[in-house]
């Protein structure tokens, strides 16, 4: 894969008030040879430029759930999102992109992680490479099916970058920085590989991969009834065995995971993701080879 | 002052992605008792219901700039907000309210933040009181003038609590539990106050007198071009000393903190406040006497 891979789309504002991608999208179109490498074109763009105007995740729906291919389709779906996506689809189309990266960021405590969304063996090398390069990086293995939706969909191969812990509408300039060099080593990588001289991998290195989600307990009216567990917020990546705490009630009851297998929770506590059902994504900590 | 308060309206909501408040209203809804003393009535408010419905700060304007009482009499000004700042001003009167504590929360690092608008010596030694409940309490010193426009303005006493460093969107059940704590404190001191047996305030405490704000630095456009530097971030209330890093540019350059006086900043890297040109409010430590 990383040997065919001719051009990149760096993307940022998939959500509007997610700063972080946004603000660098935005500094390399400014300054577009820092993106420039050795076999390799690389191409900016903010995806929901009204989104970020406002600074809201979105205007009518989310633009990374409207990515499904019958939907792009699908001539009666004319909300503004979903316009967008056909016309965002088409550009990617049009511009040969073989390599989507997204950036996002997220009120979870996630560091730096890497979403890898099918099995490419290249792809989980690559993100083996990442993790040597800063010790906050973390590999998530969310493998997409037919029914997928999201943005990194329109290419052949795609990275989310999700950074956190970080509310949305603010810039926090530690993981600006962290993500800036995260992008740079990835480019720098496939660079490597078009040269004939790829970067050395690790030899084993953990990912971790995606079993399904968690909700929030709620009552009849589908109103939250309590919380994530105070031991449990910012603990993403971090075992969570049976037994634990895992949510706490407005009254102070404690709500404990019920069990056999230990998991690793991430994406815990997502301001986005109260109305997606979701109160944390759990995953298996998995060994990958270099 | 404290003998004389008795209504005491409990807000939450006037900004409406800021759950702690808008939970803990609700809360007190379904369990009045909770917030029942001797000697004084206290009633809950969710102010902005629509806001928090769709979870955004405000529809139109910010409601909590909406409150000058020449805007509350002006008849030309009806969007979402201004109607319901005027709707809002005479319920408190109608409801003979004398206090309002407004229950915010804060992308930045501020701990329970108690603010005080006006210098009645009575709400101070509350404050200090305060500071004896939680280590994480600080008072905040932000003196209203005729032209304010804050919903606490709608009656006599008011107190804005700012809780953080939390994102809007999300609750954190820590912060969640020791706001809960601390509005108990506040209904206990005045209920003791009430009984004749008014509980015992610290001599001495600091408290930090707000003496301005600093905005991002920012291009022609308006555009920052700046971040909060990292040695700044999440550091509100510690010293701010002449020459210390402040903000650094896209590329890296450090700009730093031009004065001859040590400041403790507060609100750094609040997310409502980039639109304000804000970056940060600037305070001087004061010792308060109990």
């Amino acid at each position: 894969m990383v040997a065919s891979v001719k051009r990149v789309a760096l993307v940022g504002g998939t959500h509007g008030g997610e700063l972080t991608g946004i603000f660098l999208v935005k500094k390399f179109q400014q300054s577009p040879h820092l993106i420039q490498r050795h076999g390799t074109e690389t191409i900016c763009l903010i995806s929901n430029e009204k989104a970020v105007k406002i600074g809201t995740r979105y205007i009518d729906t989310d633009l990374n759930r409207a990515f499904n291919r019958q939907d792009l389709q699908n001539p009666q779906l004319t909300n503004y999102e979903q316009l967008l996506a056909k016309k965002i689809a088409r550009r990617i189309e049009e511009e040969k992109i073989d390599l989507i990266i997204d950036l996002h960021s997220t009120t979870a405590n996630m560091g730096l992680t890497v979403i890898l969304h099918d099995n490419h063996p290249d792809l989980l090398k690559l993100a083996g490479y990442l993790t040597q390069v800063d010790s906050k990086v973390r590999i998530l293995q969310h493998t997409l099916n037919q029914e997928s939706s999201y943005l990194i969909n329109s290419a052949e191969f795609g990275i989310t970058i999700e950074v956190g812990a970080v509310a949305n509408g603010l810039l926090d300039a530690k993981l600006f920085q962290e993500t800036e060099k995260l992008i740079y080593a990835i480019l720098d990588y496939l660079e490597a590989d078009k040269k004939g001289q790829p970067l050395s991998v690790p030899l084993k290195f953990t990912y971790y991969s995606a079993i399904g989600t968690v909700d929030y307990p709620r009552n009849e009216q589908g109103e939250i009834r309590a919380m994530i567990h105070p031991q449990l917020q910012f603990q993403d990546y971090q075992p969570l065995n049976p037994g634990n705490p895992i949510f706490i009630t407005f009254d102070g009851e404690e709500i404990f995971y019920q069990a056999d297998e230990t998991v690793y929770p991430v994406f815990i506590n997502e301001a986005a993701y109260y109305e997606k059902g979701t109160a944390m994504c759990l995953t298996r900590a998995v060994m990958g080879n270099g």
